[in-house]
């Protein structure tokens, strides 16, 4: 595909970090970037750390088999469990998806002049892993973990209103339907933010801490100001993408900026229900995904 | 644990299959259940075909091990793409969830006196496997088919109000946090209802196609009142449960109604994530699950 680039590993249990990979192309012109979504074996966020490591290590041997030079492991379940087997098993660079937002939320309080607390969103599993509030506190930051399980299954079923870029492709139309399954999901959101902002007086910024919530940033930074607490909202997608960015420049792998580098290339593999990646991974990109190849890695 | 008593053995993808087993205690005196949650796997609804047999063959596999000399297929995927495959490699009489409930349906629109059409809400992979559409059409129904993919979070969230019985335990207590959670679950309930109820105008029977959906009946049959459209809902974990009371008496197998036979005795497994299952069974099983035993089926 790319003789001279680079190539790139992206994992996921889904296509969740496809938004992930939509922050890296930009930054990463010249490379081959090979994304795998573990579909047949999600959610990652019900299963146990055992069961977690081993799926992450058999996604990362087949994207090595591919490849890779570089791991991103853009789920944040497999890298609040399974980052650090990973690092050990592998000879590759690997970059989660964990460190790289609290960075950024931590160079934001710093921004604002505020006490270090910072307000996580994700999933259950990652809540309960408390990876966040680890790596927060090594960086002397306090994090607020609010779990928010609805927001998933209402991103995967869209009923994200008309912001998502992905929702404006031709001939999409906004309906009344459209505008009530935006007001569910609104109103979930002030559920969740409204209780979690109780337990995070101090805090002034708030952390995605799930690849599928970049897609509700708007709504979620709406519902801020509707109950009063407009925190700074940190896209660990975005950051995450930058810390690859950083990595291939120490690495002497960056191609990023060099104007003969090209666009990066992409290919797309699933461990099943292809059609389901084919039809939502473009709302997650923010582009069309092309052919999802079907890989099967057992079990 | 009954050493006289038949063993049945019931399997779903998760705990939601626990609503047919809540349905089947009362009718099956004297009897051993042994129910296996394949929590690892989950959700079986995207997955393929090819795979939700490999899981549901392995999940039977495991509760003839344990004795089981009756098999339900509590979980409407794993009926919908596997109940052939599963009555061809097993010598057990296997009862599905789908027949059960079409044939109640059938029987309530003929009560009714009306024409043969029903609508049936149930999670994408059973929509799209459009096993109700052909089971109702071999009794001369039309089935309306409306695919329903938040109502599985909502209720595993318990996102519910008051009405499931698993609510209504000591030290719990009613907030306007439930309030407002219970009003989402309505919302989104008149967003799928007032769709399906447009694409369905001779609808009188409404089938309840996922095992889930039990804990929602209350605030379904209320969303249709609210609709004009009152009709007649059909909980397919009845009539499953009665379809296994007959299998049991048909092959003279059945305690259902000795005074002498004692109650069902039950022992729980699940795949993964034990701790949720004993903390949101009850809620599907109306009373206490106690220990949920892990067994590793591999994958």
């Amino acid at each position: 595909m790319n003789a001279t680039g680079l190539t790139i590993g992206v994992f996921d249990s889904g296509f969740g970090g496809l938004t992930v990979l939509r922050e890296l192309l930009p930054l990463a012109a010249g490379s081959h970037c090979v994304y795998l979504g573990d579909t047949a074996r999600l959610p990652y966020g019900s299963k146990s750390r055992e069961t977690i490591v081993r799926y992450a290590l058999s996604s990362a041997r087949f994207l090595q088999q591919r490849g890779a030079e570089l791991l991103v492991v853009a789920c944040n379940t497999a890298t609040a469990l399974a980052l650090d087997d990973l690092r050990e098993a592998l000879t590759i660079p690997v970059v989660g998806v964990i460190q790289p937002g609290v960075e950024a939320a931590s160079a934001a309080c710093r921004e604002q002049g505020t006490a270090g607390e910072v307000l996580v969103l994700a999933t259950q599993a990652t809540i309960e892993s408390h990876a966040y509030a680890r790596a927060c506190a090594k960086l002397g930051l306090k994090a607020i973990e609010k779990a928010c399980p609805l927001l998933v299954p209402l991103v995967e079923e869209g009923w994200i209103g008309e912001e998502a870029p992905g929702e404006k492709m031709p001939g999409r139309i906004a309906s009344a339907g459209d505008a009530a399954r935006a007001s569910v999901t609104a109103q979930v959101l002030r559920i969740y933010l409204g209780e979690a902002l109780q337990e995070a007086p101090a805090s002034r910024a708030l952390l995605l801490g799930c690849t599928h919530y970049p897609l509700l940033r708007q709504a979620i930074e709406r519902t801020l100001v509707e109950l009063g607490r407009p925190l700074r909202v940190i896209d660990s997608a975005q950051a995450t993408a930058r810390a690859v960015e950083r990595v291939l420049s120490e690495q002497g792998m960056g191609h990023a900026g060099r104007s003969d580098a090209g666009d990066a290339t992409c290919e797309f593999f699933a461990t099943d229900s292809v059609q389901k990646f084919e039809r939502l991974g473009p709302r997650f990109l923010g582009r069309p995904v092309g052919k999802v190849q079907l890989v099967d890695l057992g079990g």
